[in-house]
């Protein structure tokens, strides 16, 4: 990787809280940009809550992660991978949603990740509440069911809210799962904790193969024994990577809208996303930052950490392939 | 008025900082009560925001506004005038929206209000986003056109957002002039400001008639002179009144989706309350307060004084009736 | 359990942030309310902070506990216990404190205890100080002394502050014992820590027999084993739990007036309240919850879920008598 | 002026966040002190709030207006007073209350305000809630009644709250006038709004003659015309000043416990303050700031401002004496 | 202006808190760009404090003034300007400052406004603080000395802090007159206030005729007849203007290092920009814009709205030459 | 230890929130006081941030910080010790730091610690970004080079920022190394984690046999075994101790200019400053608590608590000496 066009600005020449933010300082190319076709992963904002059924707020999403994210420096301490050097990254800039207009924004989103995927990009997304999920997975499995690797608190495979709404934050995976996006022997659900409306979500990942780890597993196993089982359940073929930040506990991410008690430490959250290496991951999106409830900025400073992590799996991926 | 029922809890009784928080410490009369028939002015929450384009939040706004309101005394220290002995008051709950689906959202609120119309009571209602005065208005305009009054920077009388989207909070009055549910000869809108879109909102205004108050108009010549000829506009047929927060300006009311430097003070804003005594007015409201903006509360407190004017001319009405 | 009446609302029927806000969405009985008699579990606000010597807030928790509960669902996630469907549970609203006389304030929360006593229901009280607690005890315990399992990073079993102050949020262990509300030998205390004024807390704990099991013992040992000793020691016979939210670590549980570091994560917070299971016990209390120092409202909504699982032993209990 | 001992620290010599903060960086001389004799103005705290009926928090306040006040610079810009020339100024501390014990705290402040007037200095008390200034009241008016200048959105001249509350911060002015402590001729009040409980107070003030200017009369009529009578009423006779923050509309003073809307600016808090010039204040006080409501500092920093106005009033007399 | 890559991007096509932001939305230039001779006006952030003397945090101005900015939308509502019709606008990045090296900061500030006057374009600036206005006015006044209006709550024109400190936020415009950068006959300063170390400014201003309109004589003859004489002063010459945002009020700019209190509303913030209309500004700017003290992000939003109002005065210069 | 000069004020006589804030609450005594040379432990507040290449704020940290300590009670709860009847410690104030100038701050805080040297007081230092220990270190170990354990996410062994910037609060380590005042075969670092600029810092470490135990380590090994070997590498020989607020994780330490996520909790954070035990211990310091990232005072209660664990270990060794 020697091209000075993709290399982020470095800290130590212009100080970290200076200059436009785009994610991790990559160059700003969108879908119309001439250099768009040597993009390898493509960091791209959905900034939509559209599907948010409680405390809203994660449409803010991209441009506090952004912001967050010029304090991102090049090498990753943990793992020693650079990923600058690795890939050609650069922040493909925000999905237009539509903030009146539910059935619009799913569409319009699904049309974005089109044209990314027809350029041969990997995304990582910034949401955004958890239902952009369902028009990523859309464009990205349009061939063929993908494997999934959700960490979350919530299973996010509900049905119906409020008599009529199928199209929530609670209910991506139940849709994907339906229109065959999602090969459920290869999705495994990490982090599952708080209340419960019933069963419902339960006894439809037992009918469909679905693997759910719940928090207490987690907390007993360790994340290594847990990720080593979501590996294996995923496999070796193509598999996408969803982050919802609420899977990690309040006290380290008290930014989103549905937070849940008893959650993993932030150490745990860096562990699992390492944990994704050697995985064919085709996309991952990071979502649920909501800024209006982050006083001290700690989830979104939490967000692009895991953004990066999983950036470096993938680039490790493009360079060995 | 000597039905203990309807007078709220002294905080002389109980510290203003205890008990279930209803509206101004009003019993909690939802509409399958059996008092409910008794009820002259009810109290609502509208705890929806689907027409934001902006920062959400508004949802938030009835729980808030309810906890804000426990500090609400029995008299107006400005105008000596003691409501809850002049009308019989209730909190009548919330309306349960549909956050996953706009337009049954839209009907479900004007459905609340036909049963809040069947049964005699004048609604006052704290949003909730502006786009939740249009089904009220719906309701409570279906017989015959009404006056309307406007309290708000912005004036509402967009057409079409993001392409599609022609039910936003920048669009209710458009949409009720085009339906008939406001006479725009009798409506007045106070307050305009900030930077523009275009023209379009303005071109609309001087073709129906609507007559706009800009802000500069209103520190010229005061909330007196201004509110005679709002008064003078509506006249003494039946007026809405709907009061946007954001009228004022953010240091007095920060907790709002769309703030506009430069507006009134808190002073003037309840000045220009205090001006629709005399008036027949139908209904009213106070919208687009989002909590998760205000750190201080001081949206919310500012926002529950307005309800309590408008209350009081609410009440001094009925009960000269 | 399918008497409606004592169903909590559901979110996917009335969003989560609308309603008017009753603990837990159960309805609200007040002491006259005429289904009073049918009620098992009372939840109650306890909104008074005249013994704390530090800083003041917890007054303000039982509103904003209210708030936060109402995100709570039907069924424990990690036991899949439905606690309204083994007992019939309903908010009994709050206690009237006199914010301007300590005496009498103690005495108006033993009398209202007294009718929660005589009524047969078992009350899960949300704080107030832990000053609170005492005259909950001189309600609960007047027939014969009972065990007591209270968390907590103080041991609260100090004598005299300020050179005459008996009752404060400091000393109320020491009078219970002293009135003999708790048999020592079934009083196990876990979660000591921080910085002391002296030795005298422990030199009672020491003559009269409390067991107290340090902070470190608990990281050392671990909920289950800890807990197994403190079920031990309370033995069979009738036992209050008090649970003071200042035994969680501060990151955690920010909103509380006398934060100590060094604490249990959330997860082991809610694991000790879950080896309540098996107890017979005759009533709870979280307290401490200062919402003006809560500022991202974490401590709340842990506070809730800590409610939460005590209601589901108190609620297994039940069903199983 | 020469004694360098009673100089402030330069802001231009230790940067103003620096050093330990006592009042406007003078010496910190306890009543114990050697140079105790010297000191003409003395700057107390009385960090106590126990006769708080809502929101507790002003026990806070002298810890934050000490440390706002250290920005506070030598010479008074709008007059070009420089009191620490003029008078010999210092903190004298707090006076020690007992939060557990209010009839306790009463006698524990007036005790240290006898031991200030045995000195011969004038007090400018930094608050705690307004019941403070009982006790103060009971020291300083021991000979006579004092003529009382008061700023304020409430009256604070209830008499009883919650059946049995006769000191609480809503009662201090009642009860002094009753103790004989003020002359109700010479007392006016400015400021008043807000919703009341009823008209008991306003009846007390009519029937003893206390002048009361509600602050639409203050926004009438202006600062300069409302002073120039608040003078006359006070005369020329010893006469305590008392500054309740919440006196100033809450967007410019959040942090406070019973903030009441349409207040005015911190402009005209300045000027009736600049218009205490030429009355022979006795002491005075700065009143219901509460930090833990107070997100910016804001509060705090207007508090101290009006503090150093009051100071200039006061060393400008006794300069002139 | 027709040509669309000058256009900034609607809000009505890409909500307003979507994509990265870039100031107003404009195009993103910097200075090595091939369109930068086009432009007319560049937007640019200084994000630098090393000059503060207080509180720090205006190196983070930029970065939340350009956040804020994409609420800004197309035409000025009060005047009906449009300025991207005007004039060719863009967003020329931030200067890169050396954090630990004051006087290379400055050296790299000058360079960076050399090359923007060599490009023809006028400078519109977002601080950084108030020592950022001495290098821009270095570079812009290299062939003679400007006019210079300065709205300000403090002179900044003291001469050493701390023994040796030449350069720091209180001293630029003494070092610009003695550099000769100013005309000090067409240097006019409105809205002093707040305590002073001394009278040193005071001195230096009247000894070199700088005008001095303290805040006391804008309150008292108004916004309109005071900017009035501040053209006269400023006259038909290059005039640079620099606007420190404590010069507002702090209950509406809290977010600043060192607030006064008593200052402007934030409608005469506004109306004082205004009042430039018709001088020849060869650049501006905003300075001290403070986001760690920032809670509901008013001042950020205050300010890119005043940096709107000067960019339309520059607009309409440019067009009308 | 029976001098009650020494002994710091009870929270049992003088409520905690109450006083004017020194460290602890012991007696303030200036480098000119006359009982000085009485004291062994010194508290000092180093209120400089500007070695800070991120966001500022420490210069705020001893304020805030002694703000804190008055929460701190006379006896460790852990370990028992009584660190004021071990030695007597004192607040020896702040030095005073030059804003405006880099190179005379550093040379201020070397004389101001100089005298302390000479006076043979053991320094605990509260900062203050991390260069402030730089100059501490000149004065501590002008004799000879000295043994270092530094707790720290970051190594702070870089060489240059920005081009120019050799002194930052990213090289005090180097700089010291190369200066001869550290011994490297004497020095151990843990908690290393975070993205890196690259590996130049390792080298260095390699190069001169730094131990550096990354955050994974000590997560893997735990305190105890970690510390057992950061005390093998100390020795018996003088050791200075440096504690980075930025090694605790961000959750329970927000209050810093830059967090790394992944970090140890709040009890690992206080076990690695009781595993100091034993060592001879010359002076320590706790540094980069930044008040205006710490919205809930969670991270300065924190940082005192860590003084206070190392002010016990100094106290031991002094009482063992």
């Amino acid at each position: 990787m020697t091209d000075s066009f993709f290399s982020p600005v470095s800290g130590l020449d212009l100080p970290r809280f200076a200059g436009v933010p785009s994610f991790m300082r990559l160059p700003h190319v969108p879908l119309d940009h001439p250099r768009l076709a040597e993009v390898q992963i493509g960091l791209i904002g959905a900034p939509w809550d559209g599907g948010t059924t409680n405390r809203p707020g994660p449409r803010h999403g991209p441009r506090q992660l952004r912001d967050a994210s010029t304090m991102i420096r090049a090498v990753n301490g943990a793992t020693r991978v650079a990923p600058f050097d690795l890939a050609r990254c650069a922040d493909l800039g925000d999905v237009a949603p539509n903030p009146g207009d539910l059935m619009d924004s799913l569409a319009r989103i699904e049309a974005f990740y089109d044209r990314v995927v027809a350029a041969g990009i990997r995304p990582l997304t910034a949401g955004g509440d958890h239902l952009c999920t369902l028009p990523i997975l859309r464009a990205l499995a349009k061939a063929r069911p993908v494997g999934l690797i959700q960490f979350d608190s919530h299973s996010d495979l509900n049905d119906v809210y409020f008599g009529t709404a199928r199209y929530t934050h609670g209910t991506p995976f139940r849709r994907a799962v339906e229109e065959g996006l999602i090969d459920p022997s290869r999705y495994c659900l990490i982090g599952l904790r708080g209340t419960a409306f019933g069963h419902e979500d339960l006894d439809f990942a037992a009918a469909t193969g679905i693997r759910i780890i719940p928090v207490a597993e987690l907390h007993a196993r360790g994340a290594a024994e847990v990720m080593a089982e979501a590996r294996a359940i995923a496999g070796s073929g193509p598999t996408y990577v969803t982050y919802d930040i609420d899977f990690v506990d309040p006290a380290f991410a008290p930014g989103t809208g549905t937070p849940e008690v008893g959650g993993p430490t932030s150490w745990t959250a860096l562990e699992v996303a390492r944990g994704l290496r050697g995985l064919d991951i085709i996309g991952a999106d990071l979502v649920e930052v909501s800024p209006p409830f982050d006083p001290a900025g700690n989830t979104a400073w939490l967000g692009v950490n895991l953004m990066f992590e999983m950036l470096c799996v993938l680039a490790e991926r493009i360079a060995s392939a």
